[in-house]
């Protein structure tokens, strides 16, 4: 536990939070400034910055209890999709793991924001970026 | 493999792709329009739809094959964060489960489109709508 981590001290029960999912790793609450009523947030109890360093046998368990929670929401707000989505480091609030769950519905006004695409220059420029990314030692 | 699915003719070989990572049960290639350069898809060469219908065995190993990624792509592209996404029905332009995985950097123009929150007009609002999650049967 890190003593001045928001989301470790809701673990703890020394912060306040609307809980949604409790087991003996995770913990999963309302977001208290929600993209949309029943946007969930899920931690797990160890506290772990990033996808990137979470420990191997973390992330079968994360992802089950991500399944879990996108059905409770889904079914739960009536909502047509859900949005799961992690922002590790940049636009990254609390600097411990957690997995955004989030209802979504056709015209909710988010699409025109979430995909600002860009193109690449060639298709050169693309074969080098995925030579790039495929030899990388990670 | 469903015919007419833009994804399993990329991993069928049929449709070209800029390929960062294959193996037995996924594959990953370089979004041809990036939200940045070295964005990523990474497919189930299994025709799932979502997170929430895929198969329970399939989270762990695409949990993993995401880690390994998000690693990845920090690293080629000297990213200072990796943003991790699922887009589930809305929002979902190829009806083929994708997880993308996005190279991210401080002031790249994103921060300000992501999150636009709302709030629960009362407290009692937001342990109603807990409530309702954490009793659905998903």
């Amino acid at each position: 536990m890190s003593d001045d981590c928001v989301f470790c001290r809701i673990i703890a029960g020394e912060l306040p939070a609307h809980l949604v999912l409790e087991d003996d790793r995770f913990v999963a609450f309302l977001d208290g400034r929600p993209l949309f009523p029943g946007h969930v947030l899920l931690v797990p109890r160890e506290h772990v910055v990033t996808i990137m360093d979470a420990p191997r046998e973390l992330l079968g368990p994360l992802a089950e209890r991500t399944q879990d929670l996108a059905r409770a929401v889904q079914d739960a707000m009536g909502s047509a999709g859900i949005f799961t989505a992690v922002n590790n480091v940049v636009s990254q609030s609390v600097p411990h793991l957690h997995v955004h769950v989030v209802p979504r519905n056709r015209k909710d006004g988010l699409r025109g924001f979430f995909w600002p695409r860009t193109k690449y220059a060639s298709d050169e420029e693309a074969a080098e970026v995925a030579a790039r990314i495929r030899t990388s030692r990670g």
